[in-house]
Order: C-alpha cells, then structure tokens, then sequence
C-alpha cells in the first residue's frame, strides 16, 4: 500500500513538473533596448558576423529582421540568404547548427556580431570549419 | 681629435643606416594567388570584419578594390566609406590607425577578414574600443 501510495507521488510530481515544463517557454531570451536600434525598413539585410566564443570567426552572413527573430525566438542562427532569396536556418540540411550564445549591434546600428557555439563539423560549405580559410595577404 | 673621428664614423654609419632605410621598401607583403579571387566587378564594396590577434571582433567595414589594394601596399586598413561615398585610411585624423597583420577571404570570395593591432585609443568613433559594444540579446 505505502509502496503504491509512493508511486503515485512520484507519477504526480514527475506529471507536474512536466506539466510546468511544457508550460515554461524552451528558450529565455533576455533582450535589451538595443534590439530595436536596428532599422529594417532602412537595412532590410544586415551582415552578421560569426564568431565563435574561441575568437574564431566563422563567417559572414545576412540577417533580415525575420532571421532574426526566429534567432533570437529558437536560439539557433537564422540568415537570409541572398543566393537563394529565402531565409535559411543554418546547419537545417548539413545539421551544423549554430546555438546562439549572445548577439551584439554595431555603433551605426547596422552590423551584427553572433556569438555561437558550433555544431557538427563546421560552418562551411566546403567541410572546411571557418569560411575564412584562406590567408590572401600577411605583413 | 680622436673625438672628433669617433663623430664623424658615427655620423658616417648613422647616414649610410638612413640611406638604407631608405633604399628598403618600408613594407614587404606576401601576396597569394587568391588575392585575385575577388571579382571587384560584381561585388564593388567587399564587407570586411575587423577583428585583433586577442580575437575581439572591432568593426565590420567595406573595402573597394583600391581601399584593398592600398591596405596590402601600406599596410594599414583602408576602407570605403558608404556614408562618405569615399576612400578612408581608417584613423588618418584620430590616430587610430589599424596596423595589418594578415588578411583572409572566405569560401565565397565575397568577405574578408582583416586581422589587425589597433593603435591608439580603440576601434570606435563613440571612443568604445570596439564598435560592437552592446549587447542586444543572450541566451
């Protein structure tokens, strides 16, 4: 009886926290002021720098004001991409996703800077890990 | 006399050390083969992240192809100004100038990263060391 009763303690509070699980947004974004400096009517397509909580910059991409919100909102990169004209969430086919730890505005209000932590193999196309892989020029 | 001697050797070695000085070039960049990747003709103005050796990302700027091509020749950045509608030796009235250690294209050829020590007081014309300096959202 007592070994029932215990049971159907542990089923209620393993039902409430579930409960209270489903209840309590995946994602708690905490979003400043400075969300809204960006001007989209203005910039409906700003670039976004990539870069990893490392120092490694990952790449550069583009963010409209919807990619951003489904950023912001899921916690994984959206972009939009000029190629392909759609919005894109990044790592969707290859699963490289990229959870968004923190996203900083530039001074002039259009310039994005994503702090991510990289899934999978990396965030370029080529297999490469960083697009950046090509040195052009050294001092 | 023999002081005398001594001055005029030391003069002698200090203008002959000049002369060399100025016979060298001031500045020996290695140039790869894909320096020419950018195609200038269809990307006019090539978004370049600006970040230092310690990793912090300092602005996002945009290069033209003779911005491109004074920064590998002097060594210091150069940038197209959108908003000036033209050239800019980055920190030619502050003195914040951006010395270039090495410059990288990414998988696209349609961005770069600059690698650079900041001189002076920082990045930013607010007087912020980098121009990315609020945060607009966290995980």
């Amino acid at each position: 009886m007592q070994t029932d009763l215990k049971y159907v303690m542990i089923s209620l509070v393993c039902l409430f926290g579930e409960c209270m699980s489903l209840e309590e947004p995946k994602f708690n974004p905490v979003r400043t002021e400075d969300a809204r400096c960006i001007d989209w009517s203005k910039t409906p397509l700003v670039p976004a720098v990539v870069q990893e909580q490392s120092g490694a910059v990952l790449m550069l991409a583009y963010v409209s004001e919807e990619a951003f919100n489904l950023t912001i909102s899921k916690g994984y990169a959206h972009y939009f991409s000029r190629s392909r004209n759609k919005l894109w969430l990044k790592g969707e086919t290859s699963g490289n996703l990229q959870r968004v730890i923190e996203v900083r505005v530039d001074c002039d209000n259009d310039a994005l800077l994503y702090i991510v932590s990289q899934e999978g193999s990396g965030a370029c196309h080529t297999g490469e890990y960083t697009c950046f892989y090509r040195k052009v020029w050294e001092a």
